[in-house]
Order: C-alpha cells, then structure tokens, then sequence
C-alpha cells in the first residue's frame, strides 16, 4: 500500500548534505549551493516499450529509469544532485515490483551521490511506468559563471568524438550500462569541449540533434566507429542482412558521448586517453548541412538519420 | 512524431527569465537566485484513475496535470518556476493529444509565471499517462535563510484553519481548480503559518498525514468544515446514504490548504480574511495523539482517515 511503501522508503533513504526536506512532505527541499544553476531532466519508461517485465528482473528496470536520466546530465557535464520518482505500478504484486524497482535505484543514487528525494506513488490496472526526473547542478568556473555543455556548440572544423563502443545493446548493455557522470565531469574540468550528446536513440540519430542545435553539417568517418562485441553477435544472429556497423549506428541505448572539440583538443585526448573508457575519434564537424558518411575507401554519401524515434500521429 | 512536437513546442514555449536552457537539450538550467533553495514535486496521472479521457477534454487533463504540482508547491508557500512533462501518449491520436494537453498547460504556465523546461514524450499502445515534475524556489527570510511551510510544525493548542470549501469535487473541481500559490504566498509573508498540507487525498487523510509529521492529534469541529454545494449535489444524487459531511471529509481532490496556526494568527486570520477565497476555522491541534471529531452537540469520538489511497498488495 502506498503509506506502507513510503514509510519502507523513508528508513531506506540515507541524508544526503544537499537535501534539506526530503520524502514525506509535500516537496523535498535541496539545497543547491549559491553560485550553482539548477538542471533538470525527466525520462519516463514504460513496460513492453523500453523493457519487458516478462523478461528482465525488475531491479535492472529501476536502475536503467535513473541511469538514463544521470546520462542525460552527463551530456551536460552536470553534478547529479537528486532524484524524484514517479510509479505506476500494476495493482497485483504492486508493492514487491516497487521495492524491487528500489533495488535497483538505490545502489545507483548511492554509487553517484543522488539523494532521492521523493516521488508519486500510483497503482492501476496497466502495465508499469516509471518516470524519474532528476536534478543536477552546474559546476562553477573560476570567474563565478555556471558551465555546462550544450548540443550547440559545435563548429566546421570541429573533430567529433566518441566514448566506448556502439550498437547490441539490447543484448544488455540497455539496462546495465553505466552513465558516463564521471567521465564527463573529468573531460568537463581539464578539456575544452564545444558540444555534447548522449546517444539514446542510435549514433547517426543524436548526432543529427547535435547538428541542427549547432547549424552544422558532419561527416561520419564508417571505418572509425568503434563497433561492439554485442553488435557483431547481433548481425550475426540476425536474418536481416544488417551488418555490426548498421547495428553500432542505429540500434541507440549506447549512453555513450559524442563530443565537439577543436582539433588540438581531439590530439591531445587520443593522446592521453584520460578516461577508463577508450575515446575515438569518429569524424568531423564540417560547414555543408547534414549528416555525410565517408567509408573506406573515401567515398563520401548522405547518411541516413537512423535510430529509435516514438511514432505516434 | 516526437520531433514534430518538439518543434512545436519550442515555437509555442515563452522565454522565461530563470530560464537559462530550455527544450531542446539533454536537460534545462534553471538560474533559482542566490540564496534560494531549489523545490521539488512530481505527480503522475493515468487515464482511468485520475481522469477519463473518454469524457473530459484533454485540455482540461493538461490543466490538472500542472495544477496538483502546482498545489503542492502551494502546501509549502514557495514559488514555482519551472515545469518538465513527461507523457506516455497512445500511438493513435498521440499528437493532437499531445497539442490539447499543451493547450491546458502552457495558460495554466503562464498564469503562474511557470516555464516549462523541457520533457520526454512517448508513445505505446496503453492509456495516457502524465507526469509532470515542477521546480520552486524558496523565498528567502530578512536573515537570508529559506523559509517554507512544512507538514511537522503543528503544536497542541494551534488551531486548525483551511482555506475554501470541501466536497464534490469530482462533479468538475477536481479538473479546474485554482492552486492556492497566491493564497499561500500572500500568508506566508504576511502571517506566521506553523504547518500546512494541500488536500488531495481527502481533508481526513490529508490531515492524518499532518499529525503523523507533527507527532500530536487534532480535533475536527464537524459542524464547521465548510461544506460545498458539489458536496450537497453529489450526497443528493448517490444513493449510498453518505451525507454533505461525508463527501467533504472524504473525496479528496479539494487542493484547499490545511493551516496550523497559533490562536492569536488564527483570530486575526479570521478577522482580516486577508485572501480572495474564506480562511474558516475547522478545529483544534491537541496532544493526544490521532484524528478526533467533535460532533455539533460536543461530542468527541476518533475519526477514520478517509479519503483516496492507491491500493496495491
């Protein structure tokens, strides 16, 4: 019942220096320090959609609803503060889904310091939704201004890169990957980056948001895209004819990063290689709008935005 | 399509002055002030529980949607600024679903200076969902501190004050009404308030729950509790024998406030009636623990905490 899982929450919950009034009030209370903006994000997930119960321990399905939305704040390069959590859970087996859905969230707040902070608790006769919607802060540079990292920044000339590796995820990776906070706030700190995305919905998809917030076209280096293990495993078992390099650009669920840097910039990240997670560079900001693929041979060719979009009409 | 709304919205949304980053990004910047705290509150409604879209225009779900956040902001007399939605929309119809959600939300926004920073739009084959996150600020005392209303500041011997009237509100209130923001804002500054709840669930339960924060009882003068005409309807209609006094006490929905203040606030508050809508007098904070009734010719007898709570086992 929902006071009986609001109270199980309250003992869980540890204080968190940033919460001033967390669950149990009307709204929580956070403390954000006087120099720092607030960010907001939200991301809701829905059973059958961006999960299947049937299939997946619901614990993984609460941690995939907050690590989506710390992605979201990593493509800010932004300090994860808080959490609220909105449920709708299926009336029969409500409660265990709930707490099994905590299983999940909790450990990842903890692991990046996110206090949750409160939520909604709803039952019905339809299938699970989860919406979390989390709360970061923006560091402070040396002169006092807030800095984050926009989709616009990017610029002709500008070299693109990546975190990790693309495609397959949905052999996993979609619900256990790891949001790239840290990363972010590392490269955020010690390197000049222009412009940053996430990519949720595939490669060649959020790379063309990239380009539209940024007024630029990109060319797509094919031979670069460092391509997965699950992507290879993937075309393999598929009977659709689409290769590991399809799959790395428009499966989506990568969480990894695209970047915008200047070419100086790109050298010295190849170089030293700051994060645990490799950086590559995958192609180049260019002046003519639209996004180009070049392959092996050179062969330069409109590349077709793919990826996962919510259809409706 | 979900870029095609995005689009729409961006053209549709005002430009807000703590907006720093709006739709369109991984997340929005909101600049809250210096010395302000941030607030948060998340609801999520579903179709067939907190409305039926079969008979109610989805302009008015929209409305709703911002409004019980909005309520809640209330509840703890800080000021909104900012609002993200997220939706789960059916495939069919989802994008002039989506325009008439807008169509309740963006008015409502700007009739409270909210800026709507952004969201996530799905589709699936359920029922719609709404989840909408809203952001406040805390106004900030002469001494700097932030000030807030909390449900754990009634103290026996405060009294007990509520703004409006209770009952019916599901023959349209619970749809159209107006969050007491001004209300609590105008009391907040002006009066010292102890303690304060929105009812949404029910003046009993909602009640419950301020006792259980506060650690005492209260005693409900029945024959005062202003009861609306919706109220009377709606006793008048059903058949189940429950009365005025029943529905007023129980249906939820009201989004009036609960006050504690000290005696001497209290008779100045009825004095002055410093709002638009009646501040009425409806009981008594008292140390022994739980809800009482006092009947109109004074009897005393314990109280059910009625009202509505999402079951689920």
């Amino acid at each position: 019942m929902e006071s009986e899982l609001i109270d199980y929450l309250r003992q869980r919950l540890p204080p968190h220096p940033c919460l001033r009034l967390g669950a149990g009030d009307d709204a929580a209370v956070l403390s954000l320090g006087d120099a720092a903006d607030a960010v907001v994000t939200v991301d809701m997930l829905m059973d059958g959609v961006d999960f299947r119960l049937e299939e997946v321990d619901p614990l993984r399905v609460g941690r995939k609803s907050l690590a989506v939305n710390l992605s979201d704040l990593a493509a800010m390069a932004v300090e994860p503060v808080a959490a609220v959590v909105a449920v709708a859970l299926p009336k029969r087996g409500g409660m265990a889904l709930a707490k099994a859905l905590y299983e999940g969230i909790l450990p990842l707040a903890a692991e990046f310091d996110v206090a949750i902070a409160g939520g909604d608790t709803n039952s019905w006769d339809g299938p699970l939704v989860v919406s979390i919607t989390a709360i970061g802060r923006t560091p402070t540079s040396a002169d006092g201004s807030p800095t984050y990292w926009r989709r616009s920044g990017a610029r002709p000339g500008d070299v693109l890169v990546a975190t990790g590796e693309f495609g397959g995820s949905i052999l996993g990776k979609h619900l256990d990957f790891t949001p790239r906070v840290r990363e972010a706030r590392l490269l955020g700190e010690q390197y000049d980056i222009r412009a940053a995305i996430d990519v949720s919905d595939g490669l060649a998809i959020d790379l063309g948001r990239m380009l539209a917030e940024s007024g630029c076209g990109a060319r797509l280096d094919l031979a670069s895209v460092p391509i997965s293990r699950a992507a290879e495993e993937l075309a393999h078992r598929s009977a659709d004819g689409s290769s590991p390099l399809d799959h790395a650009l428009g499966d989506g669920e990568d969480f990894e990063l695209l970047l915008a840097v200047e070419a100086n910039t790109a050298a010295k990240l190849i170089a030293e290689q700051p994060l645990g997670v490799p950086l590559t560079v995958i192609g180049q900001f260019v002046a003519e709008q639209g996004l180009w693929q070049r392959d092996a041979a050179g062969a330069i060719s409109p590349l077709a935005p793919r990826g996962f979009l919510h259809e409706f009409d």
